[in-house]
């Protein structure tokens, strides 16, 4: 590979458009027709329908590895066609383009926010039809910034917009509190409790009513944890995942399903004594 | 980015093959194999097997929007192996490559048609075996042109190839009778009934057997819609959609479940009498 | 398309991941900024999870069609965290990166192995922290071969490495007895039953519990089959694969459910005696 010249600028992008439809098509059509040599990287179209959540997390996982300079559209807008505002936020590292509802907060957060723009859409001359807003506004500014256009250039400084929260861990006596916050593709659960924050090692986690699963040191060693009394069953187990945060799975299957875990299932960690 | 040199060339993918298999990734690399500087792009390959009519909407909504000189290669092909013929079809903005099924028209005829070749196979040299159409023959064909082959080297232009035909609406007296066409990835169900061939603004839609809906500006307008007695029942409504059809949907939710619908339910729309 | 300069590097990625939890997107991240000119290709993210043996099946379809010099990275990894051993494969046509469970086998025999390199991971430079392999040693260890970095800077050679073995056929006086492997998309099931071992040309196949399918030319054939008594049912059929496999099919349907096949659901071709 040749690295003398510049490398061609990289957009992602991140949707719950799924690709049969063909607007996640037609996304990737607009940009290489504003900025031809763009390089579209996919980061996923199967965000659920509407879930800013996982899709949020998800840009949090993703964003922080690309390199400086790349610029992140992601879609997930239940508000889309109402007057919810459309954002560029620019960070240390890259820029985020999408609606205003948490999507980009957490990895924009993660980033360093530099300034968050609220694009300004009348008069725009990107925007040629009425049409849908990821193809007719979100593409063409994510391609314009590709090109070199500043943010500032598309609206005016904001500080009002929308971050997610994540809902705090309360601390009790032998532990802490926290929550399932969304699954993973393997209906592993993913919690609001990290790793960081504790003051000991500990090693159970009760989820939802009463189960004890051990924490291990990587997924791997689920395949013989469990065997115990009293615990979530075979193959159930928890661990740090790779963001710090707990994780509870079991081996080679879901954990959502075969302990019926929901988003904000509570979730105990309990701290060793010693 | 850099401008100077010249783009290197776009070819996109659309097909019912899912990526599990492997057959995508090997139209890749046969793609990469003949023009190892193509731009491959994913319109999709998550079209529903066989189902040729998603695959011809989903082109038609995807491929207006890329630069000019786009190679398309589509495949949703039940007759694969059978004597239907593969096509080229030139138009004034891009190459469409696919069989010879209605596939292609949608996208063909919006993109204004020039001719249309059908490939001739025998003793071509780019098949290298009795393999999958898509890797020993879409693939080639579209790689081949996207490195400046003519169209017509790959065969004879023909008019009798296979258009497809949305079904015409009905007019009745209060307004037109139509059809839900197909469903997107959210469950919204778009119908055959165009916004610029009514005489009015219509206020209400009946799908099925006698539901109203009512229709709204915009997706998000129906988070607050249905409220009413004798309605599709809470969120449920209609709008007009960026392609200009009637699209029934549900706010957060499947219309094509919770209303019960499928390709060919009726739809009504009743024009509001003034 | 110019075609002086040298081709950017080629990387295809075939994962388990899913999309929607940005552990690809991640991945394509880190390799993008190791290799910024880096062409990403994905062949899929949608190998059941944990199905080691339809990720191979799946590399060893794509592999074989990409340019020479092609890396390709595989993730499908039940053993990740374990002490299982990461590899990189050097072929005659290609390098393959993953975990030594069998996954890169099929592809790797394909393309003529030349050696088997184990990585040495302590001490490595490219680990940024203890997070999930596919993004601190997979990704990084496929890009740094994409830059030119030698296979045998990241470990030693050894020879007891995984390959995944294909169950045999018997041989019966009638034919031979095999057995359903995996599914494809559409529910086809492919048998270990290769034509190219064969003896005669046998035209009827005996799945699961003596259901006699026909085997056709082509799949298309399959449309007009199955009419006669004793058979599979309407539109059931078997042929011969691209790969040369014994596929057994149900037209615009799936044959998995319709015919009520497994993995490893016995499957006997008779020869026809002449």
């Amino acid at each position: 590979m040749s690295d003398r010249e510049p490398p061609p600028g990289i957009v992602t992008l991140t949707t719950d458009f799924g690709t049969a439809d063909g607007y996640a098509g037609a996304m990737k059509g607009r940009i290489l027709s504003i900025a031809p040599r763009a390089a579209i990287v996919d980061i996923s179209h199967r965000i659920e329908p509407q879930n800013v959540v996982q899709g949020a997390w998800c840009l949090r996982r993703a964003v922080p590895q690309f390199p400086p300079g790349t610029v992140h559209v992601a879609v997930v807008d239940p508000g889309v066609g109402s007057s919810r505002r459309a954002l560029v936020i620019e960070t240390e590292r890259c820029l985020l383009v999408g609606p205003d509802n948490g999507l980009l907060s957490l990895a924009a957060r993660e980033a360093n926010i530099r300034r968050v723009i609220a694009v300004e859409e009348s008069g725009a001359d990107w925007r040629k039809s009425d049409s849908f807003d990821g193809l007719e506004l979100f593409a063409p500014v994510g391609a314009r910034l590709l090109l070199g256009q500043a943010p500032g250039e598309f609206g005016t400084e904001i500080d009002d917009w929308q971050k997610l929260e994540t809902p705090p861990v309360e601390r009790v006596e032998q532990g802490v509190v926290g929550q399932i916050l969304f699954f993973d593709r393997f209906g592993n659960a993913v919690a609001n409790i990290a790793r960081e924050e504790l003051d000991g090692t500990p090693s159970w986690v009760e989820v939802g009513e009463a189960r004890a699963v051990r924490i291990h040191g990587h997924y791997a060693a689920l395949a013989e944890s469990g065997q115990e009394a009293e615990t979530g069953g075979p193959r159930a187990g928890a661990f740090w995942n790779s963001d710090g945060l707990l994780e509870i799975a079991v081996y080679r299957g879901s954990a959502r399903e075969r302990l019926g875990l929901e988003p904000g299932t509570p979730v105990r960690v309990l701290l060793d004594r010693d």
